[in-house]
């Protein structure tokens, strides 16, 4: 599946240029009553909530479940992320969740976005992750090799 | 579908003792990463989000949407709840949340109960919602109306 | 500090009868405006954080910390929670959350309670919490001995 | 205060380079044991909530509280967000989240930073709100009027 999106790495506001990226990996999901704020739109954290899972449920697609890479020692780790929030999403709303994938050197970059089912964009994130083994910052090749298929 | 449980109203914590309940909706969820805690296991104030979901998606399937009740001056309060954990819920797990409802003069009870799709019971409680009216305590009569075919 | 109240095992909705009940532990926290939902009153689940936090705050004092805790493998699990929602917290809040602590054999019974400055009483509940050694159930003689000026 | 910090909107992950900036506003806070998730450090999610809880604190001290604005009509609404994780936050660390302003015509640009106690930085963020008066977008004249003083 191909879609016409903006990089969240350029950063500007203007929503008019575009360039195409494909997605590896997507889900759909649907907003909870109680994740709305009293401005009865869904809060700004619990979007990163919506993408970690996201990225989790790749993971376990990929054969490499969170909880199993933590307990071998190998924690994923969230480094960086940039998120520009374009359209809020409300009660009852479903709306997919888009990763694509990208390496540089020992970051990986999942390039996350959320779209309404009536194709509206929500958001665009660029989520920097980094790979910790027993704590220390690694490389990062164990699971470029796993990810390999999606880079 | 029927299934034996005992009524949280039992507060004993043996769960030997069981009775018949009749559950008029469920809906099917999964555990999310982010709502573990540091024991691994899904943090006790997220079992209540569960059931508020469960709930809200409960009124739209009977035509009455959360939000619609809110602007309409309808607001469905938590008066009280009890829950007992039985088993926790761990990463990957899916599990079901089922309702059986009841009234009692102006108050509304929800019996919800989570299962892991294995059938091992997750939790029981006891919800007790009541209606407020433009901000007063109402006797519910136009929700019971709408639960009708529920009670 | 003495302050009356009625426990909430008494499941009567009629807040006039009380009792004494001496609290061994409180804290004071604010409402945080990400805790409010879409009625602009703090969600149902956000008092069990409040809850939770304030029973950390306490072992932490009696110079048990939660972590220390799950590491040494004694696990503090919640069994059961019976809470009543009285007058909900709103932005701006500030509130007292108090903590009576009784033991029943095996099991710790949190009674807790919070209130606003005003005085106004804004929930109470009693916590049923068990002790898990390594994964099994404990008897909690251990905690019960640090416990024991507050028991 | 003045304290030696890189903006959040220089992208490089080096530390090194280091610029003078004023904070006009901070708060201190403490991790809690449920912000924690299973790799026992706080949950990404959890700095946002962090950084609108001391927005909203700063809006309190200047007079606007955010209820209060949006029951006027007027909602500050995140735009965008970008932040870095340098240090993990753990169970028990009390931290101090900071502000400074600046003001991009219509929209309006929140560094937050928080530092543990013992001064380490734990992250670094550029939060960029915008302002919707009766839900539409506004040059943000009555709020930079408001926040004069801190621009």
């Amino acid at each position: 599946m191909v879609i016409i999106l903006k990089k969240p790495s350029d950063n500007s506001i203007d929503m008019g240029k575009a360039e195409e990226l494909k997605y590896s990996f997507e889900i759909e999901l649907e907003v909870r009553d109680y994740e709305l704020d009293c401005e009865q739109i869904v809060n700004n954290a619990n979007y990163l909530h919506y993408m970690e899972h996201t990225r989790h449920k790749f993971c376990q697609e990929v054969g490499m479940p969170f909880i199993e890479m933590h307990k071998a020692g190998i924690d994923a780790v969230v480094r960086k992320i940039e998120i520009e929030y374009l359209s809020p999403l409300k009660s009852g709303d479903k709306f997919r969740s888009c990763i694509a994938l990208e390496r540089r050197g020992a970051r990986f970059i999942f390039y996350q976005d959320l779209f309404k089912l009536s194709g509206e964009k929500v958001s665009q994130a660029e989520v920097t992750i980094v790979v910790l083994k027993e704590g220390k910052l690694s490389k990062g090749e164990e699971i470029a090799e796993i990810f390999a298929d999606y880079l």
